[in-house]
């Protein structure tokens, strides 16, 4: 095929455009990619080796999105190679969810040749009406940017500039790769300049106007607080809000879903705010402030305990990724990171009035060994097990809202999708997770990547278990057995049928899925005593690979937090006009 | 909340919208749903016992619309239930499967109210950008009726419309159910009448000109033959089909996706044509016909071995479910089933020269019980071992074009997806056709159902195996261990690694999965000896609940009909102008 086309001939250094899209995946930063095979990609998955790229090589599309979702997490981007149809609707669940939580994701669909979509074959994976864009217009209100690579001459443009919209703008993008481009050539000498990842700066003029604006209210307030959701760690300025915190040794609290942005142990570090399911210091604290600086906030239902933040926006500054706003006044694309910059430059610390973050208090241990693993304990209990650098990943459900209890070591990262909320999210995300510290670091120094997985939810996902034993990943996964969908027991049908799920023996499932003695181990704790046990263990703490803990809860217990947001559900769904 | 709305005084007898809604359910044949809990179809699921309804409870989206798909094609139309955003979107592959393959499927979505969808809350399950509306703009590519029921004075209208549109166009359609609709009051008087489902007749003067043309090459013709395709069975002509061929005694050939339309012991049946890959005597029987009556063709290319037919329109009829071809001549419009149903009664016996249909050669059986299990073996060892009355389903992949060399006995139904393709769909499917015949036959009657499962495809939805246990399901579910994705090897990549999968321990997962003594058995058989002694084993024939067996084949063997197809793919992808 090389020099079938005349144009090939003006080209400095061709390449063909499968080793042009998957240097630019490595260049990004991307190491493994997730997918599944499938006729219309599989010459291009030839090129992966050559790029430097791994392939993981995942049970099914859903799990492959899950998982390149939670790789970005931790190595900044991901990315999902899916086939035509069958395979990229099947993870188009996954690539929604990373919309809505803003995580970039690179989506390669190998389709159908140019040529083949002209004549509008009747080929299998189409819907049979010759529509072959019908997929990429389902993907596209859940893309940043769509990308059709259909003609040599703007393929290498169309690839660079769909790559950093999906970084810049922390979205997921799309590309749609026939199987007749794979193999075209492109000027690989573009190749030796990096695509160009830097957020775009303000108009100086207008950041200062903001800056100033906030530096007002900032020194004039009495009893100021920062508060730091998701969007800050997704739009990557929590270089610039640890430096603020620093300078300004402000009370500082996070959302839900901005857990371990803030190191749980600095000082300045005053829990969860999560309106009535804050704890009470916390509440009084925050409520109590007369400035709120709110950083990348996602003020969704299930991030706010049922939208029952009691904060005025005449105390509020809301910085976020594409505008600013300060109390009612409006500052469409003014950008925060650029914003926080500058306020961490010019502010006057003698002008700042910093009040103590209220005390952790830690909950009484209850020396009960023969007892039932309560959420409540346990959620409290689990912080001494847990380590420096450790990833935690929690699961849309019980496990989702007993975490805001535990206090994290430092430089430990929490992953949870408590805005799109796709249970079954976690088990793939965990995956992902896992090989993306190990890609950074090397299996000897992987982080450890914990994670705390619902029954109901793990079967949505479980064959993924088999992807972390062939990839020797480093995982602690804690199944919770409550006997069901008690997220859902909670907000109707506490004991209907539909709530209900088959019991399965989870602790066989690693061996099962190809782990062996060493690969794998399986544990079960139903007391305190077995728990504290097992937490204690040496072997259990050190062994490398899968542990996999099947957790016995009771069934209708629940952390409060999660109770009061379900009520909140249950009310909306059912007001009337 | 009853009684809320001014309207409902006028109502000669009120019912709630979920209890409209199912009964319509019930009263079009359906008598399981598919689907999971999500709390925004919770208080809806509340109605299904009152309606005759079961819930069937699946692992996940997905495999819950794959068996909806699988309990359509066996009761004639199917539903499934899921929550909005996360739950649909993970059903969007399985839909999108039923309306390129004609099948009928109610997909009901439970969604936030229309209060909380006027507001633009940021909901979870949201993009948060206030778009509700973007799943149903994504499903309404794969819908043939999208019903939004906002407005309760509407809403039985929507229904009614909505599921006759599902039945007659035997395709999906989306149902978006919002949370502060589900108690909303509507006419239930409406449900005295059942929705007519009656196909509306073709233009009389149309349908006699057609009649006339057909008839006209038929009486004409020196060698005509039948060719039954998917079309036939999904828009319900098999009635007609079946008087034809009795009244004509032409001889009768089936494609692959029109297996089983035909009974295979009749005497007119000929096999199976497609293309290159028929036998040789199809071949040239089709091939050398002068006229060529073909019966709700679908000539997808993994449907004719590549696009290898050998037919000329100037000797073809095409009879389509909403228009005629007769050679160039083409009738928008004229439904099949009416000119059908005219030709038989119309035809002159006399005036039809109907040559014998092919003879089936039963291929030699060797004798050594040591041999390895190959495909061609296999394929046409297995008839021995099917029943009348069996459901075999196959799963895209070896098993797909292995069961071309299968003859069935009488009464059979053959599932398979060759159209869409998507590998993990028979899995589902299987579940969902396994609960079809015992919803239809109850427990004791219920019908065999056979899963003819690659070792790769299982893994994608292998979580299914959980809910056949649950309810009991009469299912033999032949695993095809043959070290992965053989199909794709086929097509490109035979040692390749993204060929490769995890090697499961498979006899174990039904024991996993929920499965005892009872409920689930286990087998392997690796030689030919070994499968005679299953397949002759009366425990083995008899027990009821679920039979799996791990069925070891070599990795790089393959039907000659898959090898055929999946070279022309090849071809096909690499072709460059």
């Amino acid at each position: 095929m090389a020099g079938s086309d005349i144009r090939t001939n003006n080209l400095k250094k061709p390449v063909d455009v499968a080793e042009y899209l998957f240097t630019r995946l490595y260049q990004i930063g991307i190491r493994s990619v997730h997918g599944l095979p499938g006729d219309f990609n599989l010459v291009a998955l030839d090129y992966l080796p050559k790029a430097g790229l791994k392939w993981v090589g995942n049970c099914n599309e859903l799990n492959a999105a899950y998982a390149a979702d939670g790789y970005a997490r931790i190595k900044g981007i991901g990315a999902i190679v899916t086939t035509f149809g069958v395979g990229e609707l099947s993870a188009v669940n996954g690539i929604a969810g990373a919309y809505s939580e803003h995580v970039p994701i690179v989506h390669i669909v190998g389709c159908p040749s140019t040529i083949s979509q002209r004549s509008g074959l009747l080929l299998h994976h189409t819907l049979g009406n010759g529509n072959f864009n019908a997929f990429a217009d389902m993907s596209a209100s859940i893309s940043c940017a769509v990308a059709k690579l259909n003609d040599p001459a703007e393929i290498a443009a169309q690839i660079d500039h769909t790559l950093r919209e999906c970084y810049l703008r922390s979205r997921p993008v799309y590309i749609m790769f026939p199987t007749d481009m794979v193999e075209k050539k492109v000027e690989g000498a573009r190749l030796e300049t990096e695509i160009d990842l830097t957020e775009p700066p303000n108009d100086p003029d207008r950041e200062d106007y903001v800056v100033d604006v906030v530096l007002k209210y900032l020194h004039a307030a009495k009893k100021p607080v920062v508060l730091v959701d998701a969007c800050a760690i997704r739009h990557r300025v929590l270089g610039e809000v640890h430096d603020f915190i620093e300078k300004t040794k402000l009370p500082v609290f996070v959302t839900p879903m901005g857990k371990s942005a803030i190191n749980e142990t600095h000082p300045n570090y005053g829990g969860v705010y999560a309106g009535t399911a804050s704890a009470p210091a916390v509440k009084e604290m925050v409520e109590g402030s007369d400035l709120v600086i709110s950083i990348g906030a996602l003020k969704s239902d299930f991030n706010t305990a049922g939208f029952s933040y009691r904060l005025s926006q005449l105390t509020s500054i809301d910085l976020h990724s594409d505008h600013c706003i300060v109390r009612y006044s409006e500052y469409p694309g003014v950008r925060m990171k650029g914003v926080l910059r500058k306020v961490v430059d010019r502010l006057d610390v003698a002008q700042i009035t910093a009040q103590p973050a209220p005390k952790w208090e830690s909950p009484p241990v209850t020396p009960d060994l023969d007892a039932v693993i309560q959420q409540e304990f346990f959620w409290s209990r689990i912080d001494r097990f847990l380590r420096e650098g450790d990833i935690v990943i929690t699961e849309t459900g019980t496990a989702n809202f007993g975490v805001w209890e535990t206090r994290f070591p430092a430089e430990v990262t929490a992953l949870n999708q408590t805005f799109w909320g796709s249970i079954g999210w976690a088990v793939g995300a965990c995956q992902g997770a896992a090989l993306a510290t190990q890609d950074i670091a090397g299996p000897e120094k992987a982080r450890r990547t914990i994670l705390f997985e619902g029954d109901g939810s793990l079967q949505l996902t479980v064959q993924e278990i088999s992807t972390m034993i062939r990839h020797k990943l480093d995982i602690i996964l804690f199944v919770i057995c409550n006997d069901g969908y008690t997220i859902e027991r909670y907000i109707h049908g506490m004991d209907a049928g539909y709530n209900d799920i088959v019991e399965w023996r989870y602790k066989d499932l690693p061996a099962v899925f190809g782990g062996t003695e060493e690969t794998a181990k399986s544990y079960a704790v139903r007391t305190r005593g077995e728990l504290e046990k097992l937490l204690a263990d040496k072997d259990f703490n050190e062994r490398k690979g899968l542990r996999f803990v099947e957790l016995y809860m009771p069934r209708e217990d629940a952390p409060k937090s999660l109770m009061l947001t379900a009520e909140a559900s249950a009310r909306r769904n059912a007001m009337t006009e």
